[in-house]
């Protein structure tokens, strides 16, 4: 029979996103099994990650120091800011190495289902990041979904605002505007066209380039 | 930039089953966005199980108590042992509410892929705890799998052995035989025939009982 101790740590697991009751019991087994290896390890490695990692202030990235890494680092282009919605974005495109310029981690997408306005994300933060003579352009990086481009869209021109007046022309004492770019959309590496959806090919079709 | 304690969480995380690298990247970034909050709670969670959660010294289950709440609650049937492969096994069964005897944890199913034999299984506890006089019946529970069975029939012919001579009959000394059962097969609950597999309808069929 289970009994307080193992419900506190299935419950504890079942906070997990995608983790349903079914898993979190199969889950708290298996570090109950091996109870003395795992546990300890697993409780260090959680109090380690409490006590050091820290939100870098200037992007919104996780790292061991404040500002991160990638901020703090002299080597990176500080003229370009990718504009992504979370940290695993930020992580998934440092693993490409396609990309030497900063980040700036939104921390979402604007979703009227989930009340989540302008004021939730770190857009104030990124206008106020783009008003530095070095930052020369803006790529957002968010996902190809309707609430990635709904708020990629919001955000685009919160940016075009700063710069421009109401008939588009720039405004008076404001630098050269900052270039607003945005990810390239088509067939993904290794992408079968037959398994692709119609927005998909499309997009690829009329964004075709020279062979 | 991912960093040590962010990796090391992560690998952490990646040890559970059937989380891989990518869902353990996300596991980690849950807890860690709200790290404030999240982690000490998982982290009392661990601590507490560890301290208190112990592993049943005569079924082999995990409780609090060593004998657990089961093996020492003078109100379930000391007549009947259900034998099943894991601890799950013994959970599942008490939220069906079904049975009210004792367990006992075989601690896995014999295979000759994995290298596990007899010696690693909780077999000879599971004999001597039959040759107790009170004990009348042997449920053996496992899986409908091949390994399920193969460990099945391999315990009943060690129980079997145990009462019977070579030929059959039943030893001088010996008290009355266990009984061996085994449980039903056939239509689940709510089952519909047509996603039957043929295994599961030979066996419904062949097991058909009066209506």
């Amino acid at each position: 029979m289970k009994t307080t101790a193992i419900d506190r740590l299935i419950n504890e697991i079942a906070k997990l996103p995608g983790v349903g009751p079914r898993s979190a019991r199969r889950l708290a087994l298996n570090l109950l099994r091996a109870r003395e290896q795992r546990i300890p390890s697993l409780v260090a490695a959680l109090s380690h990650a409490l006590e050091t990692v820290k939100t870098c202030n200037i992007c919104g990235s996780l790292d061991e120091s404040d500002p991160c890494s990638i901020c703090s680092n002299d080597a990176r282009d500080t003229g370009a800011i990718l504009v992504v919605e979370d940290v695993a974005d930020v992580w998934a495109m440092e693993r490409s190495r396609a990309f030497n310029g900063r980040y700036h981690v939104l921390g979402g997408t604007l979703s009227a289902i989930d009340g989540r306005g302008p004021d939730a994300l770190r857009i104030e933060e990124l206008l106020n990041r783009t008003q530095a003579p070095t930052c020369k352009e803006v790529i957002l990086a968010l996902s190809a979904t309707m609430a990635g481009q709904t708020t990629a869209h919001y955000v685009a021109e919160r940016l075009t605002a700063l710069s421009h007046n109401e008939d588009g022309s720039l405004k008076n004492g404001s630098g050269p505007a900052t270039t607003i770019t945005r990810l390239a959309q088509g067939i993904p590496m290794g992408g079968e066209l037959d398994y692709m959806d119609d927005g998909t090919l499309g997009a690829a079709l009329s964004a075709r380039v020279a062979y």
